[in-house]
């Protein structure tokens, strides 16, 4: 195998495959990417049989054939290579030798026949959605996924095909953040996925803003080709929780707010939360609400945001990282707050698709 | 005490002492900044009792008065701060009311009166120095101090006041850095004092390129005045090794590199040095180095540079760390390599006053 390429384009498709790879150094082949150079161009893909990502990128191809190198320490040649242009050829014992300017490197690969093949979606129920929608529902969901590893179906998002909506949820069990988009599909295609947090973050990287995802679904893998890029992961098995029971019905108050103001006076006044609580306390009054935290020996911090309010007087209190974290993650100007009393869940939702529910913490005076 | 200061002068004076501070719990005022409200100033003081600094700050003082207040604390707040203004009183307990915008912070302080004092600087020798001057020798020597805490002598900076020149000498013992200027001072004035590693970051924080240093020396104490600031620290009490035995007399082959593209064919070349031995192997030949590094089971990497060389044919190895680190902190265009042969100590130069000796490593084939 040898191939000619520019060093910025070899570094771009490394870079988009390159996070997939374990880190386990019991299978030294998931450490690499396979290489394949054919027709004009070199096809590169990495796995850690959970998840794995390809792409192509052109090149002059000056032999046709494949290898695998270890993907991070080809990333780092790459990266400081002096010249323009980087020269690769590859020997029958995997041994490759890297061209730049003045630069020479030879690493050592390891035979394409033992890298594990990605999964075929044949049979796959099939979806066309738009890379934006795609992009901006993972945006606003992907935040609230669970990281305690012994809530393994809470691990992703949980993704339904039902009624002619795509539903995206993800939880902690502390919130919850919704996101539900029409989408044409046929009835056939129905079908509830829990996809986990790890193909969630690859798909971040990979979409963008313009054109479609094709998404293939099996019993227990999804695909998704997005500009000639193929991201593959294994499902999440399990039966998610009901998540819709969590939601409140009719909550009584509402309450509008600026977005940006909003998360900038809860960062503010959270620096006196205690490590201990970690509770921002919110307490309405007529056009008001008053931010407070307090933390004993250290001190406290209040702070006063005028309000369209004319509701019952109460106060309610939250993590402040859960009630930053969809403020963070919106770009609309203004936000609500709909609440019931300070023992019932809170919940923020925006003009638009999107709905996020987060229990209050107990308030202390 | 009162006092209304913009908060951006605020910030910027708190976070001049901020890094004193220590993180020994023990004794909790060490973690606060001793603020003195008087005279149109505050004057802002920290210390760990080894190393403490001191500046002051223009404000509108209502009340003058003293307080402490916990420096990393008070810095995440003021920051954080909405309005270009910020109000301050405390009260007799030492409790803080800051006031910006709509925000509002209590904060619990402590007593000016268990502040421990600074020292004091009477009967000491003095020196006046460039700041430029200080601030370059620093740069050029300070990445060579041992953090071996083993080796205490070798945790700061030699710096001798001897023969109308100021030396100043780092060294961990693989590698030594000195850099010797001129200074005008009376012979009584002469003096080899170690000022310790945590001194001379502050220290590189406070020189500007501007105006002098006052430098004030006592037994066991050094202090520096910097346009308006004060940095006192202990000396490190000891002696330090004979530094000058370590420099070669007479090195017989001489190659002159451009510093920075020497600099980058290192670092490229260093990517496939082994975690084992972890050096750089430097083959001479006719009017070329060839930079060679090597990694078993992974790969090696190698590159000529062209230089200006008839000296006989040899190979050094060097650690690729302490090759790099003058290269990185001198600014001149070129850099001199000295060298005997393979076993003897390599020495870096330029055209000026600087010095660097790098112990070789066993070369390998």
């Amino acid at each position: 195998m040898k191939f000619t390429i520019s060093k910025q384009s070899f570094l771009d498709a490394l870079q988009q495959v390159q996070h997939v790879v374990s880190n386990r150094t019991t299978l030294p082949i998931l450490s690499n990417v396979l290489i394949e150079a054919a027709d004009g161009k070199l096809k590169l893909t990495t796995t850690d049989l959970d998840v794995g990502v390809s792409g192509s990128v052109e090149a002059n191809i000056e032999k046709e054939g494949s290898t695998t190198l270890p993907v991070k320490r080809l990333v780092s040649i790459v990266r400081e290579l002096p010249a323009e242009n980087v020269e690769v050829s590859v020997d029958a014992k995997n041994h490759a030798s890297i061209k730049s300017g003045p630069s020479f490197f030879k690493i050592i690969g390891l035979g394409e026949d033992e890298f594990p093949p990605l999964p075929k979606f044949e049979d796959a129920k099939e979806y066309k959605i738009a890379q934006a929608v795609m992009k901006d529902s993972l945006k606003k969901t992907s935040y609230a996924i669970s990281t305690d590893e012994t809530r393994y179906v809470l691990n992703g998002i949980f993704t339904s095909f039902k009624d002619g909506k795509m539903t995206l949820v993800a939880t902690d069990g502390r919130r919850l953040a919704m996101v539900e988009n029409d989408l044409e599909f046929p009835s056939s295609n129905e079908a509830d996925v829990i996809i986990p947090s790890k193909a969630v973050q690859e798909l971040q990287r990979l979409l963008s803003d313009e054109g479609d995802v094709v998404v293939k679904l099996t019993d227990s893998q999804i695909a998704f080709e997005i500009n000639g890029s193929l991201l593959v992961s294994k499902l999440i098995e399990g039966n998610y929780p009901n998540y819709r029971q969590v939601i409140p019905g009719n909550t009584t108050e509402r309450v509008q707010v600026g977005r940006e103001a909003f998360l900038e006076t809860i960062r503010r006044v959270s620096l006196l939360a205690s490590d201990k609580s970690n509770s921002v306390k919110l307490a309405f009054g007529p056009n008001y609400v008053d931010l407070m935290a307090n933390s004993q020996d250290i001190g406290e911090a209040s702070e006063k945001i005028d309000i369209s309010y004319d509701g019952k007087e109460f106060a309610i209190a939250f993590n402040p990282e859960f009630l930053m974290a969809p403020l963070k993650n919106l770009t609309t100007e203004d936000v609500y707050l709909d609440l019931i009393d300070e023992m019932s869940p809170g919940v923020v939702r925006i003009d638009g698709s999107f709905l996020y529910v987060i229990m209050p913490m107990r308030v202390t005076n």
